[in-house]
């Protein structure tokens, strides 16, 4: 096997894992080159380290705006020490005026405490417009862009900074580690991201505070102080006590605070919080603990009284609202939902100023809505809405990214509002990231595809023209880069068609027979092959092809962007249909004949971790090593928000519990099974892998086990490098 | 290789793990058969699972004197449920009465409660004499025979069941996690085992309380709770504080408390509790913290004030006192004293008749010491009293194990008052353990050595006539036994003996090249070879031997049994000398024909962790593979009292401390160290080997690592077994 690899390499360099993987030293050099672009209302300006230049959307003409130590010297910086580093991080915050905002850290106050500065610089006069000190110690920062409020938490305590007199109020004065104000809630799950909620206006504050104190601490141990210490890490499991969320409304001018009034928090979720564009209601997601059932309730923002319930949905299994309403620039009558209920996420119109009865009725997707205002659907299909990148308002339309030409792509459309009538934006293939306008007119469009390796392109959403800004060159030319492909085979269900990689080994010869390792997540909402370059390989599998493996990817069933059937069938035993279909994938492997069916290695992290250690103990004549990270191996351990919904609670599914608990298959494991994880991860935590060591060493059964002390549950930086040459070596030592 | 394996072992039985580990299942079975017997004053009782036997003294001859069946009728039991198992565990408190006693378990009582009960039994009249309930929950328990007083504690707190009125009073009340009553303190060092000390005539108790509310808890983690909880686990690190112990001598009858005013307990050890015959007088040996200035004081055990010191000892390196007083049964002013002043362990006889000024003179150690009695030593040489096994009243002489006859050997003598003269009592070779009738006349001596299994002797210490009562057959006899051989090499000063075991492989045919694995363990305490069955080989290396390996145990400068300079020379840099003895044993292995120098392992445990990780990276080209189990990496992370009695405290040593923190040698890794911990070990706790792994990671070396969850310093039972496998295995994947 050797000769081939040599002949093949001849003349050819070769990847260091520091070359391919995030967090290695020479990681950036290979990266495809970048243009980071920000919108100044409708006009373009692209940042670079050292200079911001406008790109004129008309021909693509770039003039420089200022440059790196310009700013710094407006900035008041000392000649030779820069308070900004890079001019990456700006933004134009006010379009129509030469404002660029940036954050300066580490400039140190009168006594000597570090600082973080919020400061406008007017970019043509060459002077300091506003700035605003955030407090030390400040964290969850939300600017208020119309008054220039500032919402911090310090010490689970939140405040505002009033824009009208700077001066600092307290929203709440009873936080700790129990109750904790202002940040994200519910784990992070059904689409929060944050925890304080300006109005359109800034003038009102929405936040969420959450009270965890019957939520029991998750023992984490810091290794670093001079005795190992514990910090509290608050983590719900599975069918045990979860937090009680409540959402109030906060008055800086008055300093008072309204709390929605929407009842008993215990056992309910409460999500998607979403202003008025008038600033008067507050509307939320609110969802059973049993995640069966979902109710738009919309609240009076002055009052906290809660006005009724907009819209309902219910499903058999579960449903997932992740998104907030969206109103119309030009109709605040109306907004856009997004919902799974016709089996795909799609878009639907509510018009609030047409109300109705709303009886229960059947939805596609095998579940039940009330509508108690008009909804129209505005898209619908075998495909999903990816993203809402915003209006043209001009035109009335608005920006999408979708999957409508094939499940693997991420394609830009304009969609009408009046018919719903969609417009391709791009060429139609890869995968398409955009970022739109002011005023919808343009989109900054960049996209990769298996012959693209990264273009940006600046297209003008009403007249359709496309300006290239960037067509990267390909990073690695000159190195042995492995064959890279993609296909299709059917799930276990014979129907479904699912979608894999397939990495070669480099200098591939048909007439040999490779050791390969399959790579596999398997979990919902996410997904690891799309059609942008590379098919979304990742680095270690060039690296894998290098040392002579096949790598084989396959999405099952359980994965996200195929709708709710596909991605629903696991509900209630996570892991046995994703099995089943990636042992499709090992028959479709078997019947390769370059694949060494007596040499199929696994890996995967998270619930990756979770299929590979399962793959091991449920195959194991199938499967000769395996390395599984940060698993999940018995679902009671994981967190009620995520887990219930696909598992219920152990109370009320034993039996799916039962058969997804690793320890109990801990017996049968016969080829060699590397578990890693971080000392301190707080998603996965540790007592997965632990309780699974226990109970092989009770099985007399022997894997292998390695630790991270310091990181949670992803490996970054050079831990990432580390890593990665560990589970090399372990095919290595054991699949070779 | 695999051809002369095959043919020694033709005909011939290989062992399992289960055959050769405590804790397999097949191991008991291939273990030399025993003679278990008790002293019934100066009558021998021989104990069988089944019945209790008297052995003559004069002819050897058995008769029985109750059988299991019985003992449990006159229990009380229901016939065919017996409340006693077995006869293994009787004893005869009463020289001249027909007495047996016995704690019976899982009696319940009427409530449903299970009991553990103490039950004496006239085995002559087949009745009940007295029994006595211990309460549910207690512990420690500590029986005065003269008064039928029993000492115990329960949630921290110290009782007394009085043997006049079995009335339970309690010593104490405020026992918490904080402070402890009755039980042994300062981590069992000094030869502390207990915490609880009846005065001789059972009227007194003293005991030992432990404020450790200064000592932080090492942070330990319960995986088994549903959600995983810590305990806690006070850990008195290197340098930091530790706990305050002060004594108190309790009278159950006024049920007052008088302490011990001893000043001070900060920073200070007190040790080797020792009773005046007549209960009126209390010693105690107290250490400064330090650990090189020992003061032997005398206390009034009714007002409890400190009638003086009768004795110090200094040394530049430290003190160790081990031992307890122990006065002449014949004359009431004498007692032994323990002490290596003069370079090994010997006895000296005080005087407390003889007060003198005692001015501070020099030591033969190196140290000094006062004496303000008279001081006569009994025994001297080089060589080290090992056990004082009692007196014989009429000859007025003592009897001792020692090491006199050969460093490998403990020989039993009989040791004249008068003028220190010897007699051996046994053959002269061997490991002798031995236990003293009542009046001294005999001893049951119980022995192996490298040509002989086990030997049980009954030994009239007056006449020395010597009674075989049991000459064990070789159980592994028809297995494939490899040579286990005994030799010595010079340590790295060019001048000590230092010696080793060698087991040679199964089938070994010294014209081939070994893989050659060296066991370790190389601390303080503790040797590894002696001149007992097998030279003291463990089961392991047997296996290892059947699988090709060559095993290699040296007892490295540092060790016990050897001298005190012989010990101390690693004084402030543990590991030094003891790595620069044991690559004196691999410069004597690569001048064998028959051991593979490519091919060198290491293992151990412990100390032998330490030593095995320091060896792997002080020396990474000489160790191929290495497993090091529970090791300390830092002393830091240490206890005090162990720790810096060879180490100083972190502040005092800094130079020491680092040159033996091994996480600074972690990129020296070059060959495969797994390290192997129990998750809740509370003795080098999990921070040593955690902050190993986070050293290697950030210098980018891979070791691997393992643990076993809710085991603790050592594997026991079939976790033992599956350790061994573990261990096994990793030297055939990367030794062989």
């Amino acid at each position: 096997m050797f000769l081939p690899l040599l002949l093949a390499a001849q003349g050819k360099k070769s990847f260091s894992l520091d070359d391919l993987l995030p967090g290695g030293r020479t990681f950036s050099q290979l990266q495809p080159q970048s243009l980071y672009a920000e919108w100044w209302g409708d006009r373009c300006v692209e940042t670079r380290i050292d200079s911001c230049w406008e790109i004129d959307v008309d021909n693509g003409k770039r003039e420089v705006l200022f440059t790196l130590e310009q700013l710094n010297q407006w900035l008041g910086a000392p000649a030779g020490k820069p308070w900004v580093r890079s001019c990456y991080n700006v933004s134009f915050p006010k379009p129509g005026l030469p404002y660029v905002a940036v954050t300066v850290s580490g400039r140190p106050q009168a006594d000597g405490t570090p600082t973080r500065t919020y400061v406008v610089v007017d970019f043509r006069k060459g002077e300091k417009v506003y700035e605003q000190t955030y407090p030390a110690g400040a964290g969850a920062l939300d600017r208020a862009e119309a008054t220039g409020s500032l919402a911090f938490v310090k010490a689970q305590n939140l405040y505002v900074v009033r824009g009208t007199d700077g001066k600092t109020v307290a929203v709440s004065t009873d936080g700790s580690d129990d109750l904790v104000y202002g940040q994200a809630v519910h784990r992070n799950e059904f689409g929060i991201t944050k925890g304080t909620f300006w109005s359109p206006d800034g003038r009102k504050l929405a936040f969420y505070r959450m009270d965890q104190s019957m939520v029991p601490d998750y023992p984490q141990v810091d290794i670093t102080t001079r005795i190992a210490t514990t910090y509290s890490c608050k983590y719900p499991m599975a069918g045990e006590k979860t937090h009680n969320v409540t959402v109030g409304v906060f008055d800086p001018s008055t300093e008072q605070t309204v709390w929605l009034q929407a009842g008993d928090p215990a056992d309910r979720y409460f999500t998607n919080i979403s202003w008025s564009p008038d600033g008067r209601k507050i509307y939320m997601i609110e969802l059973n603990r049993d995640q069966n059932h979902a109710e738009l309730a919309c609240y009076d923002a002055v009052t906290g009284k809660k006005e009724g319930i907009l819209y309902e949905e219910t499903h058999p299994k579960y449903v997932e609202p992740q998104h907030g309403l969206v109103f119309l620039p030009w109709d605040h009558s109306k907004f856009l939902y997004q919902s799974q209920r016709d089996g795909y996420n799609h878009l639907y119109l509510f018009d609030l100023a047409v109300p109705q009865d709303g009886d229960e009725r059947q939805t596609a997707n095998g579940g039940t809505c009330r509508e108690r205002v008009k909804v129209s659907p505005l898209t619908s299909g075998k495909w999903v809405v990816k993203e809402v990148l915003g209006f043209d308002r001009e035109s009335k339309s608005l920006l999408i990214g979708s999957n409508e030409r094939h499940p693997l792509q991420t394609n830009l459309y304009k969609v009408a509002l009046k018919d719903g009538r969609r417009t391709l934006l791009d060429e139609g293939d890869g995968v398409h990231y955009a970022s739109l306008s002011e005023s919808g007119k343009y989109l900054l469009d960049t996209y990769s595809s298996p012959t693209v390796v990264r273009r940006v392109n600046l297209v003008s959403t009403r007249k359709g023209r496309c300006l290239n800004l960037l067509d990267a060159e390909d990073p690695w030319k000159g190195y042995a880069v492995p064959e890279i492909s993609c296909g299709s085979i059917k799930a276990a269900d014979g129907v479904t068609d699912l979608y894999y990689r397939m990495v070669k080994p480099v200098g591939f010869d048909a007439t040999k027979k490779y050791p390969t390792v399959i790579y596999v997540y398997g979990g919902p909402h996410a997904h690891n092959v799309e059609a942008s370059r590379n098919y979304l390989a990742r680095g270690w599998e060039i690296y894998m092809a290098q040392k002579g493996y096949l790598l084989f990817i396959l999405d099952n069933r359980g994965s996200d962007n195929r709708g709710l059937d596909f991605e629903n069938v696991t509900f209630r035993h996570l892991g046995e249909e994703e099995m089943k279909d990636q042992m499709e994938g090992v028959k479709f492997l078997k019947s390769l004949p370059y694949v060494d069916a007596g040499r199929i290695g696994v890996h995967g992290w998270s619930f990756g971790g979770f299929m590979t250690t399962n793959l091991m103990l449920t195959y194991p004549d199938v499967f000769k090593v395996g390395v599984a990270g940060g698993p999940v191996i018995d679902w009671q351990y994981y967190e009620a928000m995520y887990g219930e919904r696909y598992m219920d609670t152990p109370q009320a599914n034993p039996d799916g519990y039962e058969g997804s608990n690793l320890r109990l298959k801990a017996g049968n494991l016969k080829g060699k099974l590397q578990i890693i994880i971080g000392y301190n991860d707080p998603v996965c935590v540790p007592q997965h892998s632990l309780s699974f060591m226990r109970a092989c060493i009770d099985a007399g059964t022997q894997p292998d086990f390695f630790v991270y002390p310091g990181d949670e549950h992803n490996m970054m930086g050079t831990d990432r490098v580390h890593l990665h040459e560990r589970i090399t070596q372990y095919f290595e030592d054991y699949l070779k």
